[in-house]
């Protein structure tokens, strides 16, 4: 394996680089052509090591499949990664994001890390896999919309049944400190709301109606206060944690495990001081994990221009969600928003916009057992097994359509610069992730179907 | 007089056109030439009616001063107008909002009401009473920066020491229906408040921070609602209404001839619903005019553009603003709006950025007499006294530096467009104008020095 890592890494840095500079940015639509471009660069690498590939278009972006089948009697995995990459502002930059740098180990890049690296070291293992025949066939999906919430990926994979495998694995996920392999086995969910009130026709004048007519942002603040505790997060909506499941003391204990530290956590997030209530790292990776919550993300309406204008408006919007947590049902939830928010004020409309699933996957059995001894072999320690406070789209959708074990085997570091400027990956995460997923597929084929 | 107004209307008709065809917007940088030019203009019509006159610059815009002198042992009577206007979109005028039209008795255009037409209909009554020699000095200030707020208006005041007086008259207020002359004796102050609360460095993401990270926007909503219940707008300040003195039976009975009507009210500020404990017409006025209120203007920080941005915002500010009125003291009412929110929330910060003190004139007395006499004279039928919601910075000024009573003899109607599209100005209005500031500068100048 050491020989093989050797005599690929120049190539695995061309590939690195070549992909780096398509800046494949899904949210601009003046990328759409480097979309492409992506995406037909990545299907010919796929067909040079023998795999069946394509391009399928989907109303948005592309996606590509591709298929390394030894034997239909052997399984099937499926891995998932993502080629789009997040926007990146060149000024904040100390290298230009779409040109690729290297500096001893450490690659420079928009997307080295999320996820063009961690794809291109799923694909080199893959290689590995073919040219050693491992009894394995594999399946890949890789998507171009992940950082646009994935819009098109569930009607994609509605219309692609034949794209099954016996199990998933997912690498788009972040350690929690170098050294400290980590497999995370849940995700939140989450719910968006839109409230909006239109209590007059047009701003109003304050002194020639002040007292008189409705203020429809007080009324909203007013709404926002009645569903949360601002200063706890405590959520006030009736039924809101009767499906939480709690976490058992093992997880946390697990969590524990992972390096996490308190001060680095605010340090990396720029968080000077965070909610009071949460003293212990226990408290923090829980709330982080596995608790849900009710966050707005800012008001639309009124004045909001310098100074101050003496309006009382006429409409105004507050944009909010809530993370959910495994065993919570999304629909449920908004059903409780709604009968809440209607009772306190029955002039507000509530729009439920988004809606993710939580996400609960396998900490124990073969699965689990099998991404322990992975990465164990590839970082020399076992991982711990932590949940995300995030929520992956297309995660839920591939649980939905598919019905089978989905593990993540993450190689991201936080100083990787995940969705930040000067963002990286590094060749001891690169070899490292080549072992862990060689041996990974090492195990799924000497298992065999199951 | 009859004789005196069929032989000016022509004139007063030129005068009219001419002044609102300089477009005298103080809020545009862009029209500081003309309000020179209004200014300079203004002036001259001084002159020609034998008055002193001076344009005077101040830090900001011009403000002209003009004095009539009959002898130093005669009353002086101070008029204060502005000739400053509020800002006009073209678009949505059926007439060039800058060119003056006139369709029977009707004229229109900007600053026809607010405040270019009752300026010129105390002008012309004043030239009337010097005809007459009236026994009366006549002052006037006419101020262009009031419809951005006199930012310059008290040092004005405070380096001009000589412009005394023994009273004021201002018309620059509206009455509540056409044939129900109005006679304002009270004004709610305002106090603005602006709340900024950061509680990390940048927006971070709700998905590896949500639980955490304080949410200044939801801990701003939560301190709204500490401050005030939206739904009545009852104001939860600990103290807040301590200094407020309650109406009488008797002024509520005075509001209630002043032909208000909810209905119409309702209609001409597009409320659709008003706050619902507001049953009865004198709960309206009362609101309106002596109760002080709680508003929200806006929310500045976090996402507002399309859909939902899942970011914990780490920065936030609201635009607040109380209307006060007669015997609470701005500054006693910030700090208790300090020490409270201190209290709720040591992090946020609170900044006072504008006070206008609530202003209460005579409602009985012989000024208040004087303006009912001459209001009769004008208008045929006795004024009722009321009070406006609103705050004219400029006459709280001029009660602090003067030390007079000062009485609103406004003309303008509802149907006048005060700050609003098609704003006009009628003969009607201006005749009985002219025939009630002659009758009043008559009482003040029979009376004699008092």
């Amino acid at each position: 394996m050491e020989g093989y890592l050797r005599s690929v890494r120049g190539e695995f840095e061309e590939k690195l680089a070549a992909l780096v500079e398509i800046p494949s940015v899904s949210a601009d639509p003046n990328h759409a052509e480097d979309i492409k471009r992506c995406a037909k660069t990545a299907a010919l690498w796929l067909k040079a090591i023998g795999a069946d590939s394509q391009v399928i278009q989907t109303a948005g972006h592309p996606v590509v499949i591709g298929r390394l089948q030894s034997h239909p009697s052997n399984p099937t995995v499926l891995i998932y990664n993502h080629l789009d990459v997040q926007p990146a502002d060149a000024s904040e930059w100390q290298h230009p994001p779409f040109s690729f740098s290297k500096v001893g180990d450490r690659y420079g890049g928009r997307g080295t890390t999320d996820d063009k690296g961690p794809a291109l070291t799923a694909l080199f293992a893959a290689r590995f896999a073919k040219e050693r025949k491992f009894p394995l066939n594999i399946q890949w999906i890789w998507e171009l919309e992940e950082e646009i919430g994935s819009p098109n990926f569930e009607q994609f994979m509605r219309s692609h049944p034949h794209l099954t495998a016996d199990s998933v694995v997912v690498s788009d996920t972040i350690w929690i400190a170098r050294r400290h392999p980590t497999v995370p086995y849940g995700l939140r969910g989450l719910q968006t709301l839109v409230l909006t009130l239109q209590t007059h026709e047009k701003d109003v004048h304050s002194g020639l109606t002040g007292g008189v007519a409705r203020n429809p942002i007080g009324e909203l603040c007013e709404l926002v206060s009645a569903c949360y505790d601002a200063q706890t997060g405590h959520v006030k909506i009736p039924g809101f944690y009767d499906e939480v499941s709690p976490l058992t003391r093992e997880e946390i204990e697990q969590f524990l495990r992972s390096g996490f530290q308190t001060s680095r956590y605010k340090k990396a997030h720029g968080l000077t001081k965070i909610r009071p209530h949460l003293t212990t790292e226990a408290d923090v990776l829980s709330a982080i994990m596995a608790a849900p919550t009710f966050e707005v993300h800012g008001f639309v309406g009124g004045y909001s221009g310098p100074g101050i204008k003496t309006i009382v408006p006429h409409h105004a919007e507050v944009k909010i969600s809530m993370r959910l947590v495994p065993n919570q049902k999304p629909n449920r939830i908004v059903k409780q928003v709604k009968a809440y928010l209607k009772r306190l004020n029955p002039d507000v409309r509530v729009e439920a916009t988004q809606t993710l699933q939580p996400f609960l996957g396998p900490r124990r059995g073969f699965y689990a057992d099998a991404a322990r001894v992975a990465m164990k072999a590839g970082f020399g320690k076992d991982p711990v097994f932590v949940r995300e406070g995030g929520s992956i789209g297309a995660v839920v959708t591939l649980q939905k359509q598919l019905r089978v074990p989905i593990i993540f085997l993450g190689l991201s570091l936080p100083e990787h610069g995940y969705h930040a400027k000067n963002e990286n990956f590094d060749w001891g995460q690169a070899a490292g992730g080549m072992k862990m997923f060689v041996r990974y597929f090492e195990v799924l084929a000497k298992q065999g179907k199951r």
